[in-house]
């Protein structure tokens, strides 16, 4: 008998409160049965998204809203500047490409974040670049961007605007995105807001509304003033995924319980000790700087593969952590904190990571990890 | 948001295939849908107690089995010798009064084993004494009786019967019902059988049946005899409550599909794991001898307060343990590794333990009993 822990950066663990109201049996997407029930979504993911504007709710994977984000503000030929710093900066080039967009890369080592000058330089160099698309947490590596810096640069281009995909970032990192300025927030279900996957949200600006007047790429699904449109009236454009929006009003009233600051708090928290507590154990951050409050990217010893790493973890253990994707892919393995995480999931994690390495091999003397992560986690 | 753990002495954390199939919608007793459900409880029962007699299921707590062993069995004025080592061999005792046994106690120090030639010189020298009543794991004080022994003993005597409060020892301890000789196995759902409270369960020998013949004592709700008739026809006595029965067939699958001495093994581990790491803390065990495999009682540290322990686990870290009971309530502080449980169950629970304690001012090195637990559970 195994038990089962899911400490993927995605999807991550659902509270049971949301399980439950998921198990109800369904109600009809056009009936008034639902108009509250997406009434109270879209005020929690405004509320959530820190934002005075609508926050659309697709039904799609997060990367429909990426996808959405390219073709409903763009237009074949627009420049486009992708901070490609790993596996999802690399999915914004795909996406550009796929939409005929004319792309400039900002590529970083992986592991480092964007240094938000070279951002301003290439705007300042081209100021007919329309969108900036970035990644706040890529989750590939374990870095957060400094979205706040990012926007306060792109919002000084009248004709550019930033479209950051907040996936894995969202609930874990503060994001103003009114205060800030940032353009196009996308967020997925299966993340921080501790969801089954199936949901992306999309937070527009005023500015990038505007350039959806003008866009002319090809779409249907995700045609987002059609989903504004069906927004206000309580509904979304096609059927809607009744049983998620139900839990997602769950997940919000946990989150609104906890308090927004509070969460990004626990996230950061629960990150710090697990960062700490791997260091202790004589292994290297994979991140470089600006560590993600989502996940934890580390790599593997020496002579020590991370693939198996991540193996040993869900086959002996029964942990499902992450390997490393792309480049990194045998280099690292990943830990996630993201949603419904708190003390002992990091306890878990780093005690199971201590009891793997030993088993391949490795010299650490077991508990150093846990003991720097209990020190940092005592209340 | 504090996640909660469940690690007390029952109730146990129910795993998530029991949980669906009990929120599947209700089908009546009587109807033919639920005779091959009661059917497959019974037979994996009678597997789970290694007998080839019917174990009875009542719709009650473990308690009700307890009741039901003594007013099925004996009449009043019967002689009833008790080993009384705990609040649930005090309770024995009071059962036994209540109906007008006649009892005799071996008392035992609370963490202290029945030695069973004290119970064999009792029924040489007294041996019309009818039944001798004991806890396999006398949940109060994380002691196990040696039932084997004491059944090897109570056969000899024709006109004694050997009744067993399995409550919390059931699925954690390997006890052979048939083949030791055991004439009333009591168990109960919220334990070991990772089910919520609601049933109880009861083994009866061909020996014990024959009592039941003669037994003069007060009964109607639990009626062995009516209830075997019952079950013969894959039905209870009264309205059978078919969720819990749903779940008990859930429960009973993934242990068979562990295995009886992989579930035994499994319980023995964790426990083990836990009394070295508390060891290695340099607390003191309350348990001085034979230590249960469902529960470790361990003493608070001189000038810490047991229930505060168990309190600040609670409160501060989410975690439902246990304090101490009757006479040891105060003194101690207990955590239970039983039904649903797995390594990092032990790993949460020392890593917590040593948490509060070094919040309430204990001078220990954090992580000294999670690298124990480490080593001991590593695979």
């Amino acid at each position: 008998m195994l038990k089962r822990y899911l400490l993927a950066p995605g999807p991550t663990p659902v509270p049971p409160e949301a399980l439950l109201a998921m198990a109800m049996p369904i109600i009809h997407h056009r009936s008034p049965d639902f108009l509250p029930v997406l009434d109270s979504a879209k005020k929690g993911l405004q509320w959530l998204c820190q934002t005075k504007n609508d926050v659309l709710i697709l039904c799609s994977t997060g990367t429909g809203g990426m996808v959405g984000a390219v073709n409903n503000f763009f237009s074949p030929g627009d420049k486009a500047l992708v901070v490609n710093a790993g596996n999802f900066g690399e999915r914004w080039t795909k996406i550009c490409k796929a939409y005929n967009l004319s792309v400039e890369e900002i590529k970083i080592d992986w592991g480092r974040a964007v240094n938000p000058e070279d951002v301003d330089s290439a705007l300042k160099k081209d100021p007919s670049i329309k969108g900036v698309f970035v990644q706040a947490s890529e989750t590939s590596t374990g870095v957060y961007h400094d979205i706040k810096t990012l926007a306060s640069i792109v919002r000084k281009y009248e004709n550019t605007i930033l479209v950051v995909d907040a996936i894995s970032a969202l609930v874990a990192h503060d994001l103003r995105m009114d205060e800030w300025g940032i353009d196009v927030l996308i967020g997925g279900s299966q993340k921080g807001l501790m969801l089954p996957p199936g949901l992306a949200f999309v937070g527009v600006s005023d500015k990038a509304w505007k350039f959806a007047d003008k866009a002319k790429s090809p779409k249907f699904y995700f045609n987002f003033k059609k989903e504004r449109e069906a927004l206000a009236k309580n509904q979304t454009s096609f059927t809607s995924p009744v049983t998620l929006i139900i839990g997602l009003n769950e997940s919000l009233k946990i989150l609104r319980t906890e308090g927004l600051e509070n969460a990004f708090n626990r996230h950061e928290r629960l990150s710090r000790a697990t960062r700490e507590a791997i260091k202790a154990l004589g292994l290297d951050m994979f991140t470089k700087e600006s560590p993600s409050y989502a996940v934890t990217a580390i790599n593997a010893p020496a002579g020590f593969d991370g693939q198996e790493i991540y193996k040993n973890l869900r086959v002996k253990y029964g942990i499902t952590a992450a390997g490393g994707q792309g480049q990194a892919k045998g280099k690292i393995f990943r830990i996630a904190h993201l949603g419904y995480a708190g003390t002992f999931d990091v306890i878990t994690a780093i005690a199971a990571v201590e009891m793997v390495l030993k088993g391949m091999g490795h010299p650490l003397k077991l508990g150093t990890g846990v003991a720097v992560a209990q020190e940092l986690l005592m209340v």
